[in-house]
């Protein structure tokens, strides 16, 4: 659990909704931005070129529970794990806590797809994009 | 099938992302507004007094499965079913469809909580609520 | 003013925030919302093909003044007039009301640009936007 | 100009829109953003509670002028200034710039009101957060 990769992140007064807390959609981009600087701390940016090829992520399955809610100006800890690595897709797992105390937590399925004339489609993984992602491999689930 | 509640929703360019589709968070605010719509087709509005407490309904847990992207200015339908009313919470099913094609399945868990000085706890659901839940019922899971 | 292009637009729960109103920086989304509209109801796409050239309209200046919040499931009206139609520019005003009463005021002023490698550069307005723009031009500044 | 408040954001993936660009709404969440950095800086809380009166800051009127996109990943110096302080009210100069370039101009005046059974009405900025604004106070324009 200590070598999971983690950011911290305030939550901002446009996040809250008029029940005065985070807006449920709202965790969803702080996984999003944790990812992001998962793959920026390993080198990677998120819209890769590889050689010719320009590929990205998009999301096929994402899901969050939600054990308590989250305020204004609340520092939050995204603490980011790799959970699977498929030679096309992988799983990440997200925990949400403050004060060290887990508040949710988020699961993300994604694809690795070649971007052309705005289309998309599945491709394998990269080399290095999966090494990266090997290397931060924890395959038990949070509990 | 034919029963499910459901309003048409068009992307907004706001909601869009730089690859160029509804950003994949964007999809559990619609899932959100198709449920505030349902409340008003029923003639109950999603943060309701009941005598003197103050109810509304944060979300314990919500997933999403995408199959299909979805672009600038499609016009979506957003199909809604009530697929489970427990004493206190009640389960959503979401259909994503454009042009009678599903793109999107989203599911919600939700909670009834009375409002106290911006704290929330569990509460019964209201007989009002819960009869309009009930009739709006169909237990089947989308397949 | 009764030749105002409008469309209605209901405050959802997502685009409120702690203070319990419509968030000030989401009027910018409704003034984008109606512009849009307006487009699709003139036959012009927002982001065109113009023979080969492929052009839309970012922001150079917007402001917004606000005189009464919004709240959650109010339905707004926004009326939106053209105020200047220049080579390569155009600007907006989109009036903010609710039950006939104006809560704000939003101003656009917009640049017709060309795209090309995700790079954009101004270019004289296509004849058709054009004409269209020029029909709904209403110099007169609202009051 | 040395002496601006200041802080770096990073553009997130969900801040960018079809055009592949920062969207220009999202400019006034910055804006925001850097307002309540400089409150926190100063040790006082954006929604205070002051003596038995809570109050905070409606935006009354709001503005920004682009002059060059900014793009995923980009890392923005806003740079915040108080540029007035009336009885009631307050205006700021938000500059967003980039590798020292500066790529955008936000203005905002706001009005310290009071909080009442969710309804709010102006009030003198109370004697703490104004002599924090008054040290603050640059009142020469950008240029």
């Amino acid at each position: 659990m200590s070598d999971d990769f983690s950011i911290t992140r305030r939550v901002q007064f446009a996040e809250t909704d008029l029940a005065g807390v985070l807006y449920f959609a709202n965790y969803f981009r702080y996984m999003e931005e944790v990812e992001h600087a998962f793959w920026r701390s390993v080198g990677l940016p998120f819209v890769s070129p590889e050689g010719e090829r320009k590929f990205f992520w998009p999301r096929v399955s994402v899901s969050c529970d939600y054990s308590a809610p989250a305020r204004f100006e609340d520092e939050l800890t995204l603490g980011f794990r790799v959970t699977h690595v498929g030679s096309k897709s992988v799983k990440y797992e997200i925990e949400f806590s403050r004060d060290g105390q887990r508040i949710a937590t988020g699961r993300v399925a994604a694809v690795c797809c070649e971007v052309r004339d705005r289309r998309f489609g599945p491709m394998d993984i990269p080399a290095t994009a999966r090494s990266k992602l090997l290397a931060a491999l924890q395959p038990a689930p949070l509990m």
